[in-house]
């Protein structure tokens, strides 16, 4: 038997739902007996069945003594759905392989235990870190109450994002701009400065991803300088929500009557990355994808609460030192006090280059 | 028979000898007789013999009757060893299939046109594309009289060479260095500018490639501003050119008596790119590997000499717009008249990138 086989068929289960079971973790499940497969299914969507039970229910009765294989360990709560702990031993599994454990300290290994009591063989840790990985944003978002961030720029060879400010000019091909809508759709919300809604008027929709999926768009706005003619205001097919500083007075917050509209007004008079990410994540939105330009940029990575960078490097060269640069100044004098970065991936998309990395 | 394997083999022979045939092409051959490889080669050092020959040689009285794949036309001139095509008429092959075509328009096709009149059948472009990206420095050394110019830089992912104005600070790792090494020995010369001496202070020799080439090392001083105690002047294991402009008083020049350096004063005031490279073509340095500043680099941007990039880039962040830019300024304004690149190929050298590009 070779348990990687299978736990690498849920992982490719899991991978299929990416982006559409938010605020819950992708998850994958194979169910085999005698070396064949009998069953198996995945977690699509939150409020409907876990991939455990999916599986289950395609192996039928033929699930008693069989081996099933999950990304992540079995859920041991009622949530929405009842704890597929239960359910496996209902079934009268023989072994359960699983990949990452659960997240969240407080219930990890509860599953397991429940199984084991049961008299159910439990073997973890099968290709962990792939499953991990999988899910890193979600773990992050259980752990810590914060949306995982994914801090997304576009920028020339050199470091630019703009000739000029104030110009919003293309700086990557078609192909980038699909790959962009794309991981928007993955993301529960897109977030933006006010310098970018004033200068360049984006929708910040969703239009060339596989789906209608539409992330909430989400302004940092101080001094609530929007104006009601803003695309992100006018167009009603995602929420809009503006973070203003303590000083806005009341009346104008209460100017916004669209529904789709919330104005959301922090503790202090600057607005603290701190306190948005907070609040964000007491309101479920687990992945955050910033498209910032370089003030919001710097803030996020002055803050210290980047996860990842996505950086589309087009083919062009701009030269000198008077282009927009990618990150506003950081307080950086000399090399050693550089941020360092990790590459984790890099792709060619159309002309230009993707590479992904975290921070060291 | 199968054209393409054989010539990729020739092609891999060709390989092997790049970066230690200059002023010549890399060139391999293959000798095939029956479906059986009697004699292989390749030309491994100017002076010493080509390809077609070393692989003859091997294939001694058996090449009667043979197909030989050569990646290169042979060439049909008395050079510092006899033509290829006579010894191929005189070893009675039955068929010769070529890669690339001569790049010397003067001369290209007569390679051909002799083994034809002899009787013996040719095929050209085989693996033509691969042949020709092999010796695309070469030909264009041949055919523009000037060196094939590669632009070196290691930046931060956000397009800085250093944290601030003459502080010398690693930003590639160890990989890199040595990365750079292997570049440097393919190289018949390095060039950087006045700044980069009196600042960084460098040795510019091979140290970290696999032989002990040493590249010309030459430096763009204008004003004549390098001192005795610069290093590329104490050491002595390569030759040190010195460009300067026509300004400079000859006293000046005289004074420097070391043999292995040599000061070039050139017609104008000022240095231009154009009048460097065609002296440079004309002393036979057919690669040369720029190791500019922000200055040299758009120098050369600008002039319109530069073949390839190779730009390094180190995961860091460094931000703002005070720090060392890649490029000193280029005089663009807008995004559409950014300078266009085509990526050729991106690799992973320890933790950094190295981006290969072309202009467009």
């Amino acid at each position: 038997m070779n348990d990687e086989f299978y736990m690498d068929f849920a992982l490719k289960l899991a991978q299929v739902s990416d982006g559409q079971t938010s605020p819950n973790p992708t998850v994958g499940a194979v169910v085999v007996k005698d070396g064949e497969i009998i069953g198996f299914g995945s977690h699509l969507k939150a409020g409907f069945p876990h991939a455990e039970i999916n599986a289950l229910k395609m192996a039928g009765d033929r699930a008693e003594g069989s081996t099933i294989y999950v990304t992540l360990e079995p859920c041991s709560h009622h949530g929405k759905t009842p704890p597929c702990a239960n359910a496996l031993i209902e079934s009268r599994v023989h072994r359960v392989v699983i990949g990452s454990m659960d997240p969240n300290p407080l219930v990890a290994g509860k599953g397991i235990g429940l199984l084991r009591d049961a008299g159910i063989e439990v073997k973890t840790g099968v290709l962990k870190e792939k499953a991990d990985e999988l899910n890193k944003a979600f773990f992050h978002f259980i752990q810590h109450k914060k949306p995982f961030v994914t801090l997304k720029q576009a920028i020339t060879l050199d470091g630019k994002i703009a000739a000029e400010a104030g110009k919003d000019q293309k700086i990557t091909g078609k192909e980038v701009q699909e790959d962009v809508h794309l991981d928007r759709e993955r993301h529960d919300a897109i977030l933006v400065g006010i310098g970018t809604v004033l200068s360049d008027n984006p929708l910040l929709t969703n239009r060339y991803g596989k789906t209608k999926k539409q992330p909430i768009r989400i302004i940092l706005d101080t001094h609530l300088k929007i104006t009601p003619d803003k695309k992100v205001i006018t167009d009603t097919k995602s929420k809009t929500w503006i973070f203003t500083g303590s000083d806005v007075e009341k009346d104008r917050i209460t100017n916004f009557t669209q529904s789709h509209v919330e104005i959301i007004q922090l503790s202090n008079s600057s607005i603290e990355i701190d306190e948005v990410l907070a609040i964000l994540g007491k309101r479920q939105v687990s992945k955050l994808y910033v498209e910032g330009g370089k003030t919001i940029n710097a803030s996020f990575l002055k803050s210290g609460y980047v996860n990842q960078l996505i950086t589309y490097v087009a083919p062009k060269i701009i030269g000198g030192n008077s282009a927009v640069p990618m990150f506003g100044d950081l307080n950086v004098k000399e090399m050693p006090a550089a941020y360092g970065l990790t590459y984790q991936n890099v792709e060619v998309i159309g002309e230009d280059l993707k590479i992904t990395s975290v921070l060291k």
